[in-house]
């Protein structure tokens, strides 16, 4: 017989689980590990002489190495995989036990689980974690939701192991049923509209500031010490330095431009889109990156379509391109929390946006300095609807938004497509519209399907017979 | 006992559904309807004395009156109380009768009724219209769906009550399962990003051009007789001389600008994202028109971020615009068929764009001169991946695409919001692109999270241990 059982369980040895579980095990909590795949278990232990760590293949032995309630997290592929663990586990844990989902799940799915769960007295917390496998050996950001109760038994382990900014975790709890999962989605999506961001921006450097690897390694390396001091800002200035072992060249030079996608960009546009609150630039770095993946179709439209770059000279510089970009970055971040905000009623949630910038700030792939501006933002006006009209944030984005309009007016004439940047500036230029041109489609609404419209100086709604010679 | 019974039913005698009734009777078809609110029922016996019309507040005996297989058309509102109708038919209707859904359903819950009903023998068809109240009257776009049988006991009437372009009627089978509501789907989805860019031209014309509401009807007349000639800019140029009967003003000016949506161009984001077929024009329309409903916001945005216009003067003129419009029209109806191109494969439908494209000539709301050349694209090339690529469209679009640049500039300079329009450039200017800066994107999501990259030079997907000092 065991001395003593484990306080945590661990499915899923793949890199992601093992890191969690070492960085567990450093912070003095004892885990105890399963997966089926034997090598997977061979490799936690080749990894480790912690006597806090245990690694299984048996997942019955696994089970009833686990102090109870027992607490068990999984670190598996989303989808079927998850429910096909929890079928195995079902029977063979019991009331009151906890299992942690700490996978990239659809929130939908978390909250099916949930109540699925939950008729036999189990706990199901969807929980989002995001860094990567550094953030997970290392300290990640953690996004933990559904009962509380749930949450109680994790979160001193969570507060431990996470990433901190200032002596903070970068670890809270999110808020109800799939608050966790949802949150890390809309995390993802603004990571796609980043990453797109500076994906166009390193195309302007290049096709229009005609600068080579080694200098846009400079460009990010210096704007990594400004305001866009970000992990994806870091990470791309040391791209740009990285040599090929397979060639002479660069190694972003052989890289294919054809971007993947695992679908939580797309998971938060959908979502965006049927709640009713806009996040144009997500949408676009989702287009985007299918675009291009379409190579072939690509490089046949370029032979047959014209390059047309209305003959104009570059009129931009690095910063306002850095402002540019700055700007980008801030009008995302406010669509994405403005859609947590939104969520948070329309499915329950009870979020706490300066709960989630704060938690933000370290671990996670979207950390930026920036977010310590907008946590203030929401500390000093908790209700706010949208950053962009905090008082801060409304000052630098006044500054800065001219830039942005110059950069894509040069991106534009030279053929350079930068839609989720333009997306951006739409979106802000849209939103600080007091008139928008939507009286003309409410008229042809009600003019084509007698939608009927509202008028400015009545309440109420009203049809008109307009005058046609049309049938 | 009656004499003889009715060819067709209709249940829902709202507009569309008494419309269609009177146009199916005007050609020689005899149709019952029904409607369990009785003024709709005295309501159509008000509008008509033909004897082929009979109408019904009884379903038993509106039931009874069909000839068998009986042919059971709805125009009720999408989602529950389709299934309703149903519920309330199945029992009194019997194997190898037909119920066709006339309405805006959703595609997927189509096939669910497509299967739920085909195993007690009834045929489900799923019927897109096209027109609007006066379509439905004098000859819309119809696009039915599903089993062929069924589509064979309507078809003769169909083909007699659709639009008709040269003699050929604006109707045809599309495809198997829910094809036809997709196909709707769509065309509401391209509807969308038509009516957005019609809207941001218009505030072109206003806030750039300067023009009041009559110099812009007169700017939609002379469009509508060149090659932008549609239905859209028809209705548009009516719209700016409406006057309105409740002030002195005109119409369109006392309208609020706060657009209405009722899904269906969410819905067609949605499975464009799902399916991998970007249509970042509409995704943007439906973002846009999002946007304008959040009126208070924006009122209260406009008080705390800068009016800033980068101190440009105009440089655009009226040919100007009506070439961006016509690019930004040709991409979108690009768009939307590539999605249709691709959905035929993944759910199956087995869509004919060259017959789509046609029906879509007349009677609906996105017919438009241009679709003539469109379908002669198909015509041409009937495996045609994109329209833009195509013979006379690429030509076509070469010549437009300068002034669509022109155009968004100088409305970005002034700070006015063109989200479609501008969607619509970074479309085609990245579908052209051999180059695309993705390749950024693959190294970013590779130096994070591990998850390998193609090159350029080699099979196979690689990982990089990336250099870094990044924890």
């Amino acid at each position: 017989m065991q001395k003593s059982l484990y306080q945590y369980g661990m499915i899923g040895l793949g890199t992601m689980g093992c890191n969690l579980v070492l960085n567990m095990s450093d912070h003095g909590f004892s885990v105890a590990g399963y997966d089926k795949n034997t090598e997977q278990v061979n490799r936690l232990k080749s990894l480790t002489n912690n006597s806090n760590i245990g690694a299984f293949d048996n997942i019955n032995q696994f089970v009833a190495s686990l102090n109870t309630p027992r607490v068990i997290m999984l670190l598996v592929p989303a989808g079927k995989i998850v429910d096909a663990v929890i079928e195995t586990l079902k029977p063979i844990i019991s009331k009151d036990d906890v299992i942690v989902d700490c996978g990239n799940s659809y929130f939908a799915d978390t909250q099916n689980r949930i109540d699925y769960l939950l008729k036999d007295g189990i706990h199901f917390v969807g929980l989002g974690v995001s860094g990567g496998e550094t953030g997970a050996r290392f300290g990640p950001s953690i996004m933990p939701g559904g009962d509380v109760k749930a949450y109680e038994l994790l979160a001193p382990m969570l507060n431990a192991i996470a990433a901190k900014v200032n002596g903070t975790p970068c670890t809270a709890y999110m808020g109800k049923g799939a608050a966790g999962h949802y949150v890390k989605m809309v995390h993802n999506g603004i990571e796609y509209a980043l990453m797109q961001m500076i994906a166009e921006t390193y195309h302007v450097l290049k096709n229009i500031c005609g600068l080579n690897n080694k200098a846009i390694h400079e460009v990010f390396s210096e704007w990594n010490k400004g305001k866009l001091q970000s992990f994806l800002i870091e990470i791309t200035a040391a791209i740009f330095l990285q040599e090929d072992d397979l060639s002479e060249a660069m190694l972003i030079d052989k890289i294919a431009d054809t971007a993947h996608q695992k679908g939580t960009g797309a998971w938060t546009s959908k979502d965006a889109m049927t709640i009713g609150s806009p996040t144009p630039s997500i949408d676009a770095a989702v287009a985007a990156r299918t675009l291009s993946s379409m190579k072939n179709e690509r490089v046949k439209a370029a032979s047959i379509l014209a390059t047309t770059t209305n003959g104009s000279t570059a009129n931009i510089n690095i910063q306002q391109i850095e402002d540019a970009l700055y700007a980008g970055f801030l009008i995302t971040y406010a669509q994405g929390l403005a859609l947590l905000q939104n969520a948070s009623s329309t499915h329950a949630y009870d979020l706490n946006l300066k709960t989630i910038a704060s938690i933000w700030r370290g671990g996670c792939i979207i950390r930026a300095a920036m977010l310590e501006t907008i946590m203030q933002a929401y500390e000093q006006e908790p209700t706010l609807q949208n950053i962009l009209v905090s008082n801060h944030i409304s000052t630098e984005i006044n500054k800065v938004l001219p830039s942005l309009r110059d950069t894509i007016v040069n991106a534009i004439n030279f053929s350079i497509p930068t839609p989720s940047l333009t997306a951006s500036l739409h979106y802000i230029d849209a939103y600080k519209s007091a008139w928008l041109p939507a009286n003309l489609i409410q008229a042809q609404r009600d003019f084509f399907g007698a939608h009927t419209y509202e008028r400015t100086d009545k309440e109420g709604t009203f049809h008109t017979k307009w005058h046609t010679n049309i049938q």
